[in-house]
């Protein structure tokens, strides 16, 4: 039987939930045929990526998918790519606020997702989920645990495929944000997830379509 | 037993589906102990009013809520104000495209909501669902039922309270729309006409909060 | 020769300068051959109008066209409507903060504007900068004094055309906001105020365009 | 002397002028007493690397800065990153529409930018331009020029410094783009790229600021 596992930050920034772990929770057990091991993880640097580490340790997962709150997209967003960068606006549930620094000295400057992104955003859309390949993943400490795994599936665990997805504010989250604030319902964020490792679990291998950005 | 009779659009301007008559059909037949009169209307300059003011005719309800869909917002929002004015972007379903004249011959420039707006919104903020009161309709057909509706109810209908609120996009629309398209469950939003009906149940007199518009 | 009077109000709201007034500034002292009378008025309830007033009084002008601040904006919009409302969302630069009042008691709901704005749009289109005629000015100081001004127009100062229009956050103002917020460089928006005169003094008759807003 | 190469792509995507070149051509010729050499270049996958690389080759400049167009983006925005990806929404302007490829077979993931970004970035803001480093290129010509010059400086090029910045609509093209895209007068646009040149020739050193993105 395969084995996923999906982490989901705490809450950070202000918020009093944070959607990406609520979603998570929402789960089945099971999909595809796949155990579904969920993990809430801290919104700090470093301590983020040490907990998926070792989950994947004690879980030994064939998947990792981390989820991850993006408040203002309207679109559940798989991450093409992760960078070694550390850059945070915002100090982080410890109160570390890296400037300018890298997630892993001397490692790469970037890692690309080992998931079939664009198969799982084909399959949000034709379930009637806003979806899109993003292409950063910002410099916070989302970034670093994508960045972060993936450098742990390339040189420690490498029969482990690892990706990062961020999620919108849940609609009540939205509630006292700026008019124009794009909210999802929690449901609908679970049932992308879902979808999302369904497409994952049909073929490592991705699909090729018309998408992109200008910029 | 109290009724209220909530009309929902047709889809337009491509649209497959109108999330305003999808919610409205969702609703519960009765809500706070009135009754529920749900109507579809067309998508049509004097048509839709039209279509209205027959219901109110047969039904006679003590209160008219009409929804529209406004693409793009994020927020449930009670509108508060109807003009005397017609201006079409785009032809509506049967292919007219008025261009500044007014709604009614004659009629003022203006109706202000009879129903309390501010109360719907706070119940709705309170239950989750983002909402702000809107000072515009736009000058569509939306604002042509708005408007029409508020006149009948000041020149002939004088024992019914109308008003108009606009809902996003429902999450489904916003797959094909440019990435940052609001959109909002189909169950929310039917949640957010039913909490809007109790609030203007509960009291006809509206409460005061800092709310408003710097533009 | 005819005499435009054009206003503008002083910063509010933690801004340090206001457009609206710092390009009136930068205005020629004739257009088409009318006199401008520059006047900065005080962005406070009640004030602004009067400021308006008596300087109609003084300087006998043929239209009046006041400029407010629409932060968030992207294009100058010239106003259709002022409505007999106020609420405000924030204080005044007087600390008045009214919640759902008139601005003047037993007025009628809502006066359009005098001007021909649609004329006024096409003219700054063509010639490089962003426009449309909006359908709200919010419910603050800017639509106190632009239903105010309307109000004197057709109450006492019979020959008096009036209007609003707002304009976007100077470019040098969104340094500090968030991402995504327009501005607009000063000179592109004295420019885009130049021509809006040239357009009034061309014609008082609106020219039809198709335009308009579905919500 | 020292020499800086400036490059700006020909219109594409539908726009007759393209802000990038149309403000490198106001720039002056010298900028704190460097050299500045201008370069017009395609909007074509692999020519428009390939221009850049003919004329490193034939000026022999100490610092590249491409400009590229970010149609609605409000900031002036440094590129952080390019990355090893083509994938193109629209065909580039001689029809090539590549589907997830790369840019340089076997090359890294990805390149970070050569030039004081942040140290750019505070020179524009503290000069009254929005501006911001931005962690996404996109994956379309401006990405492709990027992660090209970069690869070309780290391995043929060694003693020249290489990066992109990208820059908003001129406020002309937002006439016809949907309200609320920002914009940005060409001159603006110009004294930002000057500003961006006069920080990088201070200090080859960047500076640490509270920065970043969380997402």
């Amino acid at each position: 039987m395969k084995k996923v596992l999906i982490t989901g930050f705490d809450p950070f920034g202000g918020e009093t939930i944070n959607p990406a772990y609520e979603a998570v929770k929402l789960l089945p057990d099971e999909i595809s045929g796949a155990k579904i091991i969920k993990k809430e993880i801290p919104t700090v640097f470093q301590k983020g990526p040490d907990a998926v580490y070792e989950e994947i340790q004690s879980s030994k997962p064939d998947y990792v998918l981390c989820i991850g709150q993006a408040g203002g997209r309207s679109q559940v967003t798989p991450e093409w790519v992760g960078i070694n960068f550390r850059n945070a606006r915002i100090a982080d549930n410890e109160g570390n606020q890296p400037m300018q620094t890298s997630v892993v000295e001397n490692g790469p400057e970037a890692y690309f997702t080992m998931l079939p992104v664009f198969r799982m955003v084909e399959k949000m859309k034709e379930n009637g989920i806003p979806a899109s390949v993003s292409y950063t993943a910002g410099t916070y400490v989302c970034n670093d645990v994508m960045y972060s795994v993936l450098h742990y599936c390339h040189t420690e665990f490498k029969d482990v495929k690892g990706g990062f997805m961020h999620v919108p504010f849940a609609t009540e989250q939205t509630v006292n944000q700026p008019a124009g604030t794009p909210g999802m319902n929690l449901k609908d964020i679970a049932k992308a997830i879902e979808l999302s490792v369904e497409a994952m679990l049909e073929s490592d291998t991705d699909i090729k379509v018309v998408s992109g950005e200008t910029h």
